[in-house]
């Protein structure tokens, strides 16, 4: 095996092993994929006045979001179908995230049912990523079963409301292999595109604010949180639903194409919302200076999709453990060289553009 | 036939089914083809700060026109001699028109006449794109024959007091198919350059104001509007004119290269327009996102010029309706995955640049 | 030969016919070429905001130069040695500058002697470029045999006081061919370099502004400019020493490699120096919408170095005419194309950045 | 051997002549090496706005550092392990220094002892860069030894708390040559990585502006430097604490990835320090332009680090003095075509930016 020495190493080894239309399914983005290009751009551009001469020399990455303790602000945010990538699927993937200090979302197109993901990691912290029904009945259906299974937060998609046009999709169709399905859907597997398995999943093109108050009071004493916010009015008003937090994102690019980069619409999500309620980001975050630049923008933590994938695709849960603890030092190293013993050390004026 | 999924796939199609000198004419710009590039490049430098949490199960990409139901904002630039694509030529494009609900807008260079055309598809809305000759009589004569034929607007060219250099032409000169002709012209064909075909069809370089307030007249009750137009005061000197409407155009980047591009030019118009008439654009609209962006920009309609060229190389009539459609398709989604559920969603506030 | 549609075609086709040593004389520029190529950028980014409804059917590209009747505002910088593109030299450029209507700027390391020139086309408008040694006499008797010569203005370089550093000559280097000379000279050829035949003639590393007055007054009534200015304040200087002229130049990028663009560098320069002389450009002017822009930011004129010496090359005495004549009828299509009668309508509202 | 014509030349002969590993290790940066690319290109974008007309013909590269008298304002920034690039190793880097006459800044990493580089050039200016260590012990050991032998100023390195990442030396891992050592240390050479040779060299985590206080007493009347500031607010600081010069530098791209480029960084040091002490930037600097343009910033001097290694590498001590002689030359030309006669007439009006 080559060396694999960051993320886009991971990646592509993880091409090697998986089918192509599986590894474009989780690869790919929307449309032109312009999006899915300027998400890692637009940390790039970002540039680091770091500041010297601060002792570095015992360093805390440590964090916390909504009240877990976190090895570093990086978690991981939902993805699809695991199995697809390991045969333990969810499964690998919650115990790595345990082993990593972190904190798992889970999809709610899990391959593994949320019940099993909770029994193969049981202390570790998890989230659950919902997306919602015109069926009111499934959508608390689903709530309640995750709340009963200690899942912490719900999560709630809200830049979904119909499936992108994922081009690579309709081009190398992938099959879902033998025994794999969403497994919180009855729907059976049906060809690619807005036909595909996954469009099968989600069919939420009404939900709307009411819906998000409806929610929150199903999900009762769990937070709530939206997914997929790239505006400060939007923070504003989930806010005033209730929301226990923010989550900024594009939907890693798979969306709206030409939408603008995450990294470049926190600014404005961070000025809405203040100090009330944590703030995450995705999308394009593959090195731990990325995660320096998102905290010094004002996020509370960072999520990484797709390179968990590709650690489950390379070595199962050791994979995705390497993967996590390589970011994590990536981080630390980054926190070093910006002086930052911290992460509330990590601040606004460490950003330059150039 | 490999899948046809987007605009470019239909473009790279037609390229297979052409001559190289017709689909050079039709993909061409002028001199080194800045201003071709750039418009694309002017929509996919705009990024969308989409909404979330809108209620958009039903959406309506309706809209009108100058008193002309439309499918969606997507309309048809006017082209010249889509016999040299196919067989039907307009008479194709006509009905595939029809069918998508959409308005044509048909070149005065069309290879049917114009009559024919409204003979095709009787009931379809249809506008008539004019040249202006120094021969009164031959320009009054062509309108009055659209009006006759029931065209329900009259769309003056004003970027092409001469013929822009298009160096295509010149490598790989294209020749008029058997049978082939600019119909509404006696004029016989000639070899490329400003000695070409379409060169001999236009030879207005002494048109200004004064015409323009002349064949407003001609148009008696048919509203006219100006195409070509890049700059606010000139399109406050057209509505001062009696102009009904505004076409921003650099004729799709083959009159004067390094123009600034259409998406750059709109705004200033506009503002100088303000709600009084239509602005119509194009100029690289080739996603549902360019669509939107442009009608967010203030834009009444956007139309599409190449494609139509493409869908009807492709497949002739069934060809244009998938161009249509699948142009509708894309606006649709990107309404959706911005929180617009009608066309009058489509604000200012959705724009940013990165 | 195929096509020679533009400057481009013309640049391929002289370096076909061309020693590579010569070519890479004629072509290359300082260090890493950063100026060279940024001259192109530089007015290629400036985008045209053009009129519409203008009568251009009878347009006038006309212009005047200190008294000088130019058919267009685009004239010939000085360029060396032209026997080394033809065995006419400096005749040829000489007589096809008279048959394009324009002004040819003979270079002081001309192959010809500057009296035969002006006997090959004598009525023709010549202006002479000087350089400027230590040695006053030989300065003196150059200037006055210029002007004896019917020279009609004197324009000393000022922006090589000594030669750059052009690595492509280091790296192939040009062997002047057998009879070719400096022949305003009598140093004998030298190695590439700052020992090149080229640096034996130029060594006016000490002149400065007494000099300037000094041969201001050697000039007596013909006027003098100066070539290879690019700030405000140099300008309004030497206009202060009764310069005639300023020309707004780095020498085609040839000398100090990373310098402004004269694009980028004239607006200063004309804001500085206002009506009270003509201000002349060249660097990168390859398209008659390059002269355009030139003019619209407030040059008089515009010169084009490289593109006579490809004429030369590819057709001698016709192929400079064939040049300068593409250019004149770019310049006119742009013209017309930005709503423009005459040279005098070409203002700075035209531009653009995009 | 083919021409070598500027650094580019000598690192791509370097390149020919060195271990891969070790020319990976001497070229490469951290992460992405985007601050290693930006560097070169932070340089490159800035323009000059040369002046014309000056009397260059005696001009004065000469410069003075802290009573160091300088050929040019271009020193030697420290590089580690001369010894991989040819036997001689720092003598010879220290010999070519002296007879280029400008100063040696000697890497504690050296692969010869301090005392032996003092005594092969012994007249020369020598300035001693530091490491510091959690044991004081080691770093007053070394600041004494260097005092001791004549080194003219302490440079305490601040921008490596720890070692980056660098990538390069991961994949290719170089190994230590026979019998080359850091020989200011016991530590055995130990694999790449955070476990490589050069990260056993380096330990200071810890350091602090409390240390930076200690290491001034230590050092006595020798004046002390912080080389790595990017800052404004940290150069204030450290003149707060007694420094005696601020040393602009990201450790040429081989610390934090995407940290600012050192020309984007200097302007803000320079407004924070203002003519209270000199400052010293390097990274990027590749030609005599980019000498020109950081003093024309406000800098006092640049340092050049790599070129000294090629130089090393194509001819030890004469490569050395053909590298700094080729540097000087060109930064010689650049005053001649910007118009300054001595390094106190490059002033900030000559650069603009495109």
């Amino acid at each position: 095996m080559s060396q694999l020495l960051n993320m886009d190493d991971f990646e592509a080894a993880a091409r090697e092993r998986l089918d192509a239309g599986v590894y474009g399914y989780y690869a790919g983005g929307s449309d032109d994929e312009v999006t899915l290009r300027e998400n890692r751009e637009a940390f790039q551009r970002l540039k680091v006045r770091y500041r010297v001469l601060v002792d570095v020399s015992e360093r805390d990455t440590s964090s916390e979001l909504l009240g877990v303790p976190l090895a570093s602000p990086i978690i991981l945010a939902p993805t699809a179908l695991h199995r697809m990538a390991h045969p333990d699927g969810e499964r690998a993937t919650a115990r790595a995230t345990a082993r990593a200090g972190t904190l798992l979302t889970l999809s709610s197109i899990s391959s593994v049912t949320l019940e099993e993901v909770a029994e193969a990691a049981p202390g570790a912290p998890r989230w659950f990523q919902l997306y919602h029904y015109n069926d009111r009945t499934r959508t608390e259906w689903l709530v309640r079963r995750a709340v009963d299974a200690g899942y912490g937060a719900i999560v709630l998609t809200v830049d979904a409301p119909v499936i992108g046009r994922r081009e690579r999709d309709l081009r190398i169709p992938f099959v879902m292999p033998d025994g794999v399905t969403g497994v919180h859907f009855d729907a059976p597997p049906r060809p690619a595109g807005n036909d595909s398995p996954i469009a099968a999943f989600i069919d939420q093109p009404s939900i709307n604010w009411n819906d998000l108050a409806w929610i929150r009071e199903t999900a009762g004493d769990v937070p709530l949180l939206v997914k997929g916010v790239v505006r400060g009015d939007d923070a504003k008003r989930a806010l005033d639903k209730g929301c226990a937090g923010i989550w900024v994102s594009n939907h890693g690019g798979r969306q709206l194409d030409t939408s603008i980069p995450t990294a470049a619409a926190l600014p404005e999500v961070i000025e809405a919302v203040g100090d009330r309620v944590p703030v995450i980001v995705d999308g394009g975050v593959r090195r731990g200076t990325d995660a320096l630049k998102a905290i010094a923008l004002g996020a509370t933590a960072v999520a990484v999709g797709r390179p968990q994938l590709w650690g489950l695709a390379v070595d199962g849960e050791d994979g995705v453990v390497t993967v996590l603890e390589m970011l994590r030092e990536e981080f630390s190293l980054a926190m070093a060289l910006a002086g930052c013993r911290t992460v509330a050390d990590i601040a606004p004026d460490l950003l330059s553009s150039f």
